[in-house]
Parts: structure tokens; C-alpha cells; sequence
């Protein structure tokens, strides 16, 4: 069985092969192929997005999607968040000694197969190989760089009192999954993944309204760390109300018996927009086109107080809030 | 003592005050401030250059440096190599859960300084926390980004024959201050790693020169596995001369105490020109006045002939041939 090897990280022989017959051929670009310290990329107009995330997912594999697909749904997504159109992508792997090549090989085809569907090129890589039992299978980093070509500005302080929240789908669903395929805790239910991705159901919300005011992909922490966060940077105070947000039946059962809230599990293909009330309807009905938000719901909105806060109207009619997490939810993942 | 914990890479209330008390603290800018998903760029003319790498190196501090210094030098030095103004860098922690708070600190303040030091802006981060036994104290990904404002191109594929090959001083400290620092080989000799910014150097090469054909930096696998790499991308041979290659005494000995070829052994403070012949002696009496560079030696000459490959006349009066190293040299280095 092939597996890697400290050489395999060296810089010598075995790494030179890793990135010929391997990297090259499933990122295979241009770009890429001119094989110096840097790569040059092409001039392009407009305002440079940027953004980093290290994806240390435990299981490598699940349901949906693979530590590979994720990495480049994360970035591309965020990326999509800031309206910028994803262009470019970097990845850099960090791999336990020991990993079996072919394991190695469906990421990295899962990364390219990924990267084409985003449209986005990789154009430069690392590879480093720590000894056995100082890593976990496999970690990767991917940076990825966008341009904003329109005159656009979404930021989690734009928020103003009377814009409305829509989420694109069911909640949770990667969160779930993940903790379903975790040792010592297999259940007998099927929940996949959610991890896609989310720049051509963007694009689409951003062509229909001139007025979002902020898009965010609830990723650790769910929608109401998300939320939080939007409430801090605004200075506003969110209002959700539960009985609008799109939980499957399955999760929710699955949170109760884990004694979890859904609002608080991870995903890793959903949306959150805040829009303009008069604006609301039409995003909604926009999304709902896409494969990627036929679930959206508007959830909430934005209200004016000065507590910063998120508070949810729950389905008999109480109020409560949604404070930022303190502590560990489900560790590793993404 | 204050650790680090799994909850602080939850994205939640910890990951939060991660981020405001220590990265803000250090790394503060205002792209950085933005706090969205993406950070957004000014706008800049020129090519973009791009580059990534995943720092694991073994020990975390060294003689010379650390792993935070490291990982802002090796990345500004790849854009410099491309002939790029270093601009901006990410930074993506991965922490083995239990790590001391105040070595992160360390690292975390020594990333600020070298940024500072080398004028580049940290623009975005992420923090990942696995739990112990999933990694070695921490590794860091930097992603950086520069421009390339002249009209140069700098490449491995320039190397003509009849080209000079300089190096900016002694050689393979940075690998051998590792090794002595390693456990179990703790030597009674202190050789300083050449750990350090190349970006100001570079600079002066390329004004007084408009001949200058490749930088590299000789990291991972040394002198002699940048050289094959440049040899068979130009495909062309290049022939070095021993006498005139500066090696430390210290680091000489220990090579042949540890049965290592200098020449094969990481540099991280190093960079390699491949120039006109007729702009030879004038970039090299530029590069000895830079603190730098104040060792640079012209080591040897671009060769015509079909075999790609990089020779050394030995002091004693032979050729051998240097080939691409097989194995592993020494591991976790960078």
C-alpha cells in the first residue's frame, strides 16, 4: 500500500512527484504550471476580497462531502460573503506520515472537482509531512482572492432596524451530520451534509437587490453566533422568530437527544441576508429558484435597541435570548 | 497557567476574545478591523503575485528566530522572489489544545514585529484548536500577496548559459541550528538560524540590475535542490564551484559529523540570483553592502548541455553531480 512519507514533505525527490503527478493533475491551470516561489496572476480591475480558513474536519470523510470539498466551499463561500466573485485559491496541506496515497488522491480530486464547479483556479500549493501521531490524517489551508466588481458594500455593520433576515435553508444539517459519523456516536438516522456551494445563489441574490446589507454563512457557532456577531458590528438587536426557521425533523430529534439547539450547530452551505424590507419578498422568491436556498425562509429582523442582542419569539410565545456560545460546541468541525 | 483549549477554536465567546485581546492587539490594521467574512483590499496597479505556506518546524523557538518569525519571512521572501512589494499576508493558526497562552502570545507578537519589520499587513486569520495528540504545539499557514510594479519577470525557466549564480551568504545554518536543537541532539555549539527578510535585498538587486534572470530561495532541500529545480525548468546545467561556496565553520563540521551536504541543508535567510554575466560583479558588490547580504559569493555559472543538471568542481580538482535528493533530510525544518 502507498502511503506518505516524511520525504513526501522534504522538498526533495518524492515531493517533486506528489506535485507532478498529483497536484498537477487535478488543478492543472496555467497559473499554476509556472512553478516559482510565487505565482503571477493575471490583471484584473476592481477591489481585491481575501480571505483564509484551515479546515481540520474529523471525519475526513462524511456524508455530502469530504475535508477537500469543504475546504474549497469554505473559502470560495466566504468570499461570496463580501460579494466578491471568487477567482483564485491557494492550499496548503499539512499530512500526518502515514496517510494512504489514494485517500490523499480523492481529496485532492475532490478539491479539483470543487474548484472547477466554483470556477475558481488553484494557483499555488504547500505540502508539509509531520511524523505519525503530531497531526490527524490530513489539515488544509486554503486563501482565497476575489474582486468586487460592483460598487458593492455588505459588512455586518450595515444591519438597520426593519431589514429583514432570511436564511437559505434548513439549519444544522453539517453539524449533525458530522457528530452522527463521530466514533462512539453512530446513530441510525442519515443526515448529509450541507456543504456546497454558495456563489452562484449569491450572485443571484445580489442581482435582484441593490439593498442587502449583509451576507454570512453561519459556519461554527450556527445562526445565532452569526447573528451575534451581525448585532455587535451594527449596534442593533435581532428578533428571530423560531417558528419561521427551517430545521429537518430529523435534526431537531437529533438535538434534543444531544441536547443541542439547531441554532447553534454548524453549517456549511447556508446564507444568511440581511435585506431592506422592501426588498424581502423578492430576494426570498429569487433564492427559492436556486437548488441552493429552495428552503429560504425570512426568519427575523432587525430591530432597534441598544442592547446588541439576539433574541428568539419562540413558537408559545415567549422570548428568549441567544447569547454568543462560551464554550466548545462540537469540536473540529470544519 | 493559562491554556489554550478547544473552545477557543469554537468560533464562539473564547475564539472572540482570541481574536480582540491578542490578534487585534498585534496584528491591528484597518482591513484587518473590517471583521467580515473577506477582507477587502485597496485598490493597487500592477501584476498580483500570490504565494502559501504551512510552517510545522520543530523546534517552535531557535536560536535566531521562531515559528512565527519564520512563517512572515518565508512568505515575504517567495513574493520577493517573483520580484513581487510584499503587501499583505494571512494567517491561519492550527493549536494543539493545551498550549501555553503565553507561547501563543510569543508567537503571536513575533508574527506582528517581522510584518511590521518586512511592511506588510495582516488581513486576515483564522484559528483552528485539535485536540492533544492531533498536533505539535502549533502550525501556522501565511498566505501573502504582493505586487509586481516594474516590468520584470523573474523565472526559474530565464537561465541562459554563461548566466552567474550568486548566493547572499553562508549556507545551511538555518538547518543545522534546527538539528542541534532537536531533542537528543543537543550539540555544545550555538549556530544562529539565518532566519530573516529578504524583501530589502531583493530590492537593491533589482535596481541596480535589469539582468537579473531568477531568485530563489534555497529552503527545504538547500542550494543544491533549488539549483536542480532552476536546471530543469531552463533546461539548461549549471556547474558550481566548491572553493567559492560560503559555509560556516561550525556548520561545516557539524554536517560532517551528521553525515549532511551543506548543500543540501535549509537555508531561510538566503536567496539565490542567477544574473547576466555582465551585471555579476556590480549586483554582487551591491548585495555585500546590505547586511544581508554582506557574504554573497558568485558560486558558479549557467551551462549549456542537454543533461539538466547541476555539477560541483570540488576543491580537490573533480565534478560530482548534485542530483535531487531522494530521501527525507531533516524533517519539520520549516
Amino acid at each position: 500500500m502507498d502511503i506518505i512519507t516524511l520525504s513526501h514533505g522534504s522538498g526533495g525527490k518524492l515531493t517533486h512527484n506528489l506535485i507532478e503527478d498529483l497536484f498537477y493533475k487535478h488543478f492543472n491551470n496555467e497559473i499554476l504550471a509556472q512553478k516559482n516561489d510565487s505565482s503571477i496572476l493575471p490583471s484584473f480591475s476592481g477591489k481585491i476580497a481575501v480571505t483564509t480558513d484551515s479546515f481540520v474536519i474529523n471525519p475526513i470523510f462524511f456524508d455530502g462531502g469530504d475535508i477537500g470539498k469543504l475546504s474549497v466551499c469554505g473559502t470560495v463561500n466566504d468570499l461570496a460573503m463580501s460579494g466578491a466573485k471568487p477567482l483564485y485559491l491557494t492550499v496548503g496541506f499539512i499530512i500526518e506520515e502515514g496517510l494512504e496515497m489514494s485517500c490523499l488522491e480523492k481529496i485532492v480530486e475532490s478539491i479539483g472537482r470543487t474548484a472547477k464547479e466554483a470556477n475558481v483556479k488553484i494557483v499555488a500549493g504547500d505540502t508539509k509531512v509531520v511524523e505519525k501521531g503530531n497531526a490527524d490524517k490530513i489539515y488544509i489551508n486554503t486563501t482565497g482572492v476575489g474582486v468586487i466588481e460592483k460598487n458593492i458594500y455588505l459588512s455586518g455593520d450595515n444591519a438597520k432596524p426593519g431589514d429583514k433576515v432570511i436564511v437559505s435553508g434548513t439549519l444544522g444539517d453539517h453539524g449533525i451530520c458530522i457528530m452522527s459519523k463521530r466514533k462512539n456516536l453512530e446513530f441510525d438516522v442519515s443526515i448529509k451534509s450541507d456543504c456546497g456551494l454558495l456563489n452562484n445563489l449569491v450572485e443571484k441574490i445580489l442581482h435582484v437587490s441593490s439593498n442587502v446589507r449583509v451576507l454570512r454563512d453561519p459556519t461554527r457557532g450556527g445562526l445565532a453566533t452569526t447573528l451575534n456577531e451581525i448585532a455587535n458590528q451594527s449596534r442593533n438587536s435581532i428578533l428571530l422568530y423560531e417558528e419561521n426557521i427551517p430545521v429537518k425533523d430529523e435534526v431537531r430529534s437529533m438535538c434534543e437527544i444531544l441536547g443541542l439547539d439547531p441554532l447553534y450547530v454548524a453549517n456549511e452551505g447556508k446564507v444568511v441576508v440581511i435585506v431592506a424590507s422592501e426588498d424581502a419578498d423578492k430576494v426570498l422568491e429569487e433564492m427559492r429558484k436556486d437548488p441552493m436556498g429552495k428552503d429560504a425562509q425570512i426568519v427575523g429582523e432587525v430591530v432597534k435597541d441598544n442592547s446588541e442582542k439576539v433574541y428568539l419569539k419562540t413558537e408559545i410565545g415567549g422570548t428568549r435570548m441567544l447569547n454568543m456560545p462560551a464554550g466548545e460546541l462540537l469540536p473540529r468541525i470544519c
